[in-house]
């Protein structure tokens, strides 16, 4: 029976997400991201350290556990894997070389209540940047390209990512004369749920802006620009502060840099805001196309705050690629697709079966060979070892004789073979993924 | 703050498991096994309707969670990835395609107390060939061979696979005259850990057996072979029964199979019980040298009963790699390296802040190729940026230039170089993971 918000995918479309992980993880290394794996647990104080999320965690108790309770109780599953990363980093100073260039691929658990594309147990692929005490800025112009890379080699829509910076919001609202700029920051935040008119009557009302000032805080939302071109529409709105200047210096940064890399890859969107509270800089999301009413796929930016020990300090920037929610998305609408079930390229048909051993030292030179290879279950008819191969994908059946044949069993044309030498066209190797019409 | 029985690899080590993984992976696949991940929690009565483990099982509990307290209180993490593949089976047997041979590469968690090699949370590598209603045997005898060949090509010590078949015990127990069979089975389990004369001691006690019959039964276990003649050893004792003819078949069938595939590999050990109550027939255990009294580091077996649906039933045989476990052992006395800390093979080196576009250019020409490059974190001296290379292991550094370089750190070696066209030696591509004699 399912579990609501469990996701359990098919073998042909765990064969899909893993050569996504495996594309995503490539990419990763490309660029010198070491991997790490965190503990599935943390204290639950650790876990609530960033507030927010408290009716989220799930808790670990032992069935049976009566003797250590006071201890067990105080675990609880990981709901993301940046407060995780935050405690290793501090822990591990001593071991660690900054700046320390990490990838985590992990499934976390939120108790939220599931929705499409939302779910309670989910995957999540992370990169993240950490120094002691500064680091510089061009580590957040990376993470656009490393994201751009990754998703860009795959058969999915293309993706946008949609980049601001808190300290053009904030250096904007204090130009302004607002002072609670956290508060307007988080009332802007839900324009894309209440929309304008709401946004600016809670910003008289929560925020104490006046109507002219909402008003301009929506003019700077509404700005957004796949080139420099938002800095010059910014200035527009005729507002001065020393730390806006420093958000837009820092934003048309990463902007030019994905123009050189890519272009159409990365926006200035300026109504960007993110909910949780650690971020201090850049700040991202992901759109795919066609799917953009789903919210992102992508997120991140940069935290200055997040990881302390003592005095000291462990600025970072990283970004997070919601692999389970981008893939039950598009799984939700057919839009991937996989040419078989099973790894096998080749069957080996069984004429009978005291031919078992003949049959399984072909399959042992085509796997030492590297192609994937199963033997027939049974000896039996051969129009039903065709069957069996068939109903799985697997494109080749082996006849063993003197000599053996391969036949693809998609066009029907058969060969003569030597299994220590024959080798597939390089397409039927492993199965393919490819994109498909959404539906 | 590290807890008990979590363990966390940091990522060198990571690297190593990595490898470890691929490598199994990549071996499960020539099989033609198919890939699956189920979820984590699986509602508590399935995790309990096969007994013994009930103690050992962490429950789940919304922080905040009271409306639907009386669901959630029956959702537990899984102990294994047998329990949660056979509920898997029942539920999707409609989309699957049999016989099914998948495989499964995930956390498990148990409220164990932790000691060395022993997690509360750990990564388990299973395979499993599932039928409806019955299994032909030669599955049984292809075990061995996939885990063969999946840790005989790591660099660890060999493995050496014990099996054994239930029906040799119990058609033996039973041609002694001894009724409670599983009785008899469970006390001969407790060999290794409280000898023989206990063990004699314990069957006269409680499995109602004479001295006679108890030492029949230890002479039985002490029976071991890597070829047919346990066959005769077993007939030397007398006892004719049977299911001990059927056992002692498909054992011998075992053995053969393997010592044509790889001598020396497997080994029949008539001790070998396996502690969980649902095997009713293989059952296999795996020592790797010198690790020998740390226990089994892959076990398994076949079980017709295990899965069943109304009238229908899924027999099956499997076999689980402990990867956590066998890597835990081996971190332990440091008996895996690995060449480098990070993924990268090269460093660009950055003569000046303002060519840090020119650099990127190099990067992405190298990383376009396949190979892994970082660029210098800033432009401090170019010793400071060597150093930053050879503390991570990364053997080259680039320098731009006219025309660029590329120097060995670890030769000193320096040549010209374009980064369209150069690649490394094929052994510094990656980063390589070799066997270090154990301290």
């Amino acid at each position: 029976m399912p579990i609501s918000g469990f996701p359990e995918w098919l073998p042909a479309q765990r064969m899909i997400e893993q050569r996504v992980i495996d594309r995503i993880r490539s990419t990763f290394e490309l660029y010198g991201f070491a991997p790490l794996e965190t503990r599935s647990v943390e204290p639950l104080d650790t876990l609530l350290s960033k507030g927010e999320t408290s009716k989220e965690v799930y808790l670990l108790h032992r069935l049976q556990g009566e003797a250590d309770a006071s201890n067990e109780d105080q675990l609880g599953l990981h709901f993301d894997l940046t407060v995780p990363f935050a405690r290793f980093v501090v822990e591990n100073a001593g071991k660690l070389q900054f700046p320390f260039r990490r990838y985590q691929i992990q499934k976390v658990w939120r108790g939220e209540r599931p929705q499409e594309g939302r779910y309670r147990e989910f995957l999540q692929a992370d990169i993240d940047v950490v120094n002691r005490e500064s680091l510089p800025f061009h580590y957040d112009t990376e993470m656009p390209l490393v994201i751009g890379d990754a998703l860009g080699g795959l058969p999915i829509p293309a993706a946008r990512i949609l980049v601001n910076n808190r300290k053009v919001c904030e250096g904007f609202y204090r130009g302004l004369g607002l002072t609670d700029t956290d508060q307007v920051l988080r009332t802007v935040d839900k324009l894309d749920k209440i929309g304008p008119e709401k946004v600016a009557a809670l910003l008289v009302e929560t925020a104490g802006a006046t109507d002219a000032q909402a008003a301009a805080c929506l003019e700077l939302a509404a700005i957004s620009a796949e080139d420099g071109s938002f800095v010059d529409a910014v200035r527009k709105l005729g507002v001065s502060d020393p730390l806006l200047d420093e958000g837009l210096a820092e934003l048309l940064q990463v902007v030019e840099t994905a123009r050189e890399h890519a272009p159409g890859l990365v926006v200035a969107d300026l109504k960007i805001a993110r909910g949780l509270d650690y971020y201090t800089g850049t700040v991202y999301e992901t759109q795919l196309r066609g799917y953009e009413r789903f919210g992102s796929i992508c997120s991140g930016g940069r935290y200055d705050n997040l990881a302390s020990s003592g005095k000291e300090r462990f600025p970072g920037v990283g970004i997070s690629i919601g692999v389970s929610r981008m893939l039950g998305l598009l799984f939700g609408r057919q839009a991937l697709e996989v040419s078989r079930s099973v790894p096998t390229c080749v069957l080996v048909a069984l004429p009978h079966e005291d031919q078992r051993v003949a049959c399984d030292r072909i399959a042992g030179a085509l796997r030492r060979r590297g192609i994937s290879t199963e033997v027939a279950p049974t000896a039996a008819k051969f129009g039903k070892q065709i069957q069996y191969a068939d109903r799985r994908g697997i494109p080749y059946v082996w006849f063993p004789g003197d000599p053996d044949t391969v036949k693809d069993i998609r066009s029907g044309e058969q060969v003569d073979a030597d299994a220590s030498v024959w080798v597939p066209p390089v397409a039927d190797l492993h199965p393919a993924i490819s994109g498909a019409e959404p539906r």
